[in-house]
């Protein structure tokens, strides 16, 4: 996947928002393969509570987002979409320098299921950029299912992690990072500028759940 | 995938555009597996010479866009993006009541590749189903490869086809047919609402061809 012989393994991984569904499932595969993780959130005393809820002997740790932040090699957005923004410009300074993962789907919800929001930069991804000049931001992540991620039973996850970006050495990075974790893939996804279909695809794949009480995700054929 | 039963083999496909490469790519399947297959072009000796060229022995005719609409059971549209409204209004009278496929990407290009173009009304199938409200507009086969399609070598098509739309009835039809090329499968992907998403991938995937030098696809897993 153009990451061959890319050494990950010492990484550390913060994870903003952390204390959420998707967060947490990361948190649990990353750690689980010997990362050292730190879950993030606007609260330590949540942080921790999360990090011991994923049981004992995993390395993991609980923190403010902005001790995450500053403490990680690779730092994951996984906070809610209405959150991203002020969250974001609140961490710029300490953030710079680092691989910033936005796995952030901004979505609407009606009673006809999902639906994707505008966002005036185009994606998540590139409002993260927008906001964050100095870091070197990728999009990965979108559709991992929370659910198959936290499930104990579950040990591999079959799916491809479409890695979106414009430094090649950060979605190399994160690609062999997606790879760490059995069963998944880091398949390369195109630029920056074609994220909004990427995180928008997660509503497809919520009704396509829904539809066949799945828990879906996608494989890149050819590749 | 929810088609179980659905007998759809008697019934004859229409291509508007039929003279591009993933109209011809389409009806050169659809043929082999014994459609009757209409190849649409403006011009009734273009599209004589695409059915001619797809080999003897095919169940394949060439006619005028506005013939083919007529005649054909459910209708694909495979016309350039710059010629859908145009297309589409001339033919709303013959379109009525009909199923309509639409499998048009709307996608501007540069130096970096590919990108969504920006349409109005949300995507090429919305802006279908606005002009012809009397038809029942399905979106499925934007990420077919033309270069697959149209190999004699190539006896499976390794992809699911992804059919979208708010009538179960007629996205049940067009997933049975995706069903009918050796390899593909059809899988619902969502209302018409999230149909933009699906066509913009198609940007992402000529972004992972041309990394990776394939003809990609994907494959919805768990379903």
């Amino acid at each position: 996947m153009g990451d061959e012989g890319l050494d990950v393994s010492g990484l550390s991984i913060g994870i903003l928002g952390g204390t959420g569904h998707q967060g947490m499932g990361l948190a649990h595969r990353f750690a689980a393969v010997g990362h050292q993780v730190l879950i993030g959130s606007r609260s330590a005393a949540r942080a921790h509570e999360a990090a011991e809820s994923l049981g004992p002997g995993l390395p993991v740790r609980g923190e403010e987002n902005a001790v995450v932040a500053a403490e990680s090699d690779v730092v994951i957005i996984a906070v809610p979409w209405e959150g991203h923004r002020l969250t974001l410009e609140a961490l710029r300074p300490v953030l710079a320098g680092k691989i910033v993962v936005n796995c952030v789907n901004p979505l609407g919800f009606d009673k006809q299921g999902a639906y994707p929001l505008d966002v005036e930069e185009g994606s998540a991804a590139q409002q993260a950029a927008a906001i964050l000049p100095e870091s070197r931001v990728v999009a990965a992540f979108h559709h991992v299912s929370a659910v198959l991620l936290l499930d104990p039973e579950v040990s591999e996850i079959d799916l491809d992690v479409l890695v979106l970006g414009d430094d090649r050495q950060a979605t190399d990075t994160v690609q062999a990072l997606a790879a760490r974790i059995p069963g998944m893939r880091g398949v390369y996804g195109g630029r920056l500028r074609n994220a909004h279909q990427v995180e928008a695809f997660t509503a497809n794949l919520i009704s396509i759940n829904r539809r066949y009480k799945a828990h879906a995700g996608i494989r890149v054929t050819d590749v």
